[in-house]
């Protein structure tokens, strides 16, 4: 069976099962982190990888500073996603020798104003030759109180969904500048009784079910309410992916104080309600299904 | 300037330039692994990333229970240079949408049967799309007792070298099965006053200087002592690379030690030594200088 024919989630469950639980290890795979400690412990500790491969995350020519900011803004999302503080990162960038020192400086020069931007200290790097296409992998380490930490999996039915921005049309290039919701994401786990949260990077259409499925619900998803970037569409909206906006889940006393605060905190950037979670009913189950899907990466 | 014309150490040195030292951080670029932590915490937290990339760091068609291992190991063995305790691996891998499921199961067997082996928890994992060569990179992510991290740059002119092991040959089939020495190095950090270490992944001939270099210190090679592999020569031994084998510097006294104790814990592997750390003369320079070049991953 080719991996093309089996969709990234089915991809990495195979490769992934079975593997032990392990003690003093809070979530495996399945989130948007791992995280590691004890249960009573009062810091965890978050690990994340993320890689960029050129000609699929990014254009062959494109702004060699702009690939930089996008590697360790990718994996900083994940930390908005549980609410995590990002501390230290490695870098490793696989390309051709044939390759200018130039452009791997501006990659590095993006990397760095990303990292300074968000309290990152690179400590390390290393670097191979490729006889292909240009691949960067960060490797993203940091901490998260344990009382502020959030997954994916603890939404409740009646939950109200929210989405922090605007989603859709990111290759436009928005997807190589975007900034990952770290202050947001802390600010709202500190103020407001979280349920569930996840970063959307695959699409809204592929990663709301996501949300859903690991928290044991169906969803009402008001398609009208989406709050849309300029020239979109809802379609676009629910499957171009890249949006590196955060999605919660959270009940709704939680719902009413937040559409109150947020505002005053961050009159700048929009956040929507955009449905609820619900009970695992074959009618929010068929909802789901009917959905447009978003971006698959072996699709 | 192309980085083929430059060589790794030069090409990390320039991304790397002038990053800020951070609080909290012990060691960033420039030895095995990065270090983590406050000057008198016990612990410090170790945090290393490693890439294989096909074609380069193993053949089209290599068994991928084999390369899986290896994917592992890499990083295990730079672990193993600081007497380091590993953990907790992500493992990120880029492949053609084309290839088997079976292709990516079989490699990950071989990293299960690794993390096993060493007791490492594989504790997340990504996949992406590769329209070139298969990408594997593990983030690796452990502790080690402050009073046991044994760092690249403690070399004091007159301390013995000793290596572990056989060099030279690994091509053959050994870079890709090969046992990454955490469990020896423990024991040498935990019986014996080392004062620097690494492992041997470029060969000889490029990490010995490496490790006087950091040190301040110039080396003098016994090159008729060195451990050869069968069917080595003298040469191979220096620069073939990829011997995964460990490089200690110990004062005499220690060394006095180490070659009573050594054969009666580890009579299976050969421990033998093969020079001295000098000081920075320009004489011991000059050797330096002559030796055959180990793999240059830019070369």
């Amino acid at each position: 069976m080719k991996l093309g024919g089996l969709g990234e989630d089915a991809v990495i469950a195979a490769l992934l099962r079975g593997l032990p639980a392990t003690p003093g290890v809070i979530r495996g795979p399945g989130d948007d982190c791992a995280v590691i400690g004890t249960p009573r412990a009062k810091l965890w500790r978050l690990l994340k990888t993320d890689c960029l491969v050129e000609g699929v995350h990014f254009r062959p020519g494109e702004d060699p500073r702009k690939i930089g900011w996008k590697a360790l803004a990718r994996p900083l999302s994940d930390f908005a996603a549980m609410a995590g503080r990002p501390q230290h990162a490695l870098v490793t960038l696989a390309i051709s020798p044939d390759a200018d020192l130039k452009l791997a400086t501006a990659l590095y020069a993006g990397l760095r104003k990303c990292a300074a931007k968000y309290g990152v200290a690179i400590v390390g790097g290393e670097t191979a030759r490729s006889p292909g296409p240009m691949f960067i992998s960060v490797m993203l380490s940091g901490e998260v109180e344990r009382h502020l930490c959030v997954f994916r999996s603890g939404g409740q039915p009646g939950d109200a969904l929210f989405v922090t921005g605007r989603l859709g049309g990111s290759i436009k290039g928005r997807h190589l500048t975007f900034q990952p919701r770290v202050e947001e994401a802390r600010w709202l786990s500190r103020h407001l009784q979280l349920h569930a949260m996840m970063d959307l990077s695959d699409g809204l259409a592929t990663d709301l079910p996501r949300l859903a499925l690991a928290s044991g619900c169906g969803f009402h998803l008001d398609e009208a309410a989406l709050p849309l970037n300029p020239g979109c569409t809802q379609k676009q909206a629910l499957a171009d992916g890249e949006d590196y906006e955060l999605l919660l889940a959270l009940p709704p006393p939680e719902a009413f104080k937040l559409r109150i605060l947020w505002p005053r905190k961050f009159p700048a950037l929009p956040l929507t309600e955009i449905g609820a979670l619900t009970g695992p009913s074959p009618r929010s189950g068929k909802k789901n299904s009917r959905a447009p899907h978003g971006y698959d990466h072996f699709a």
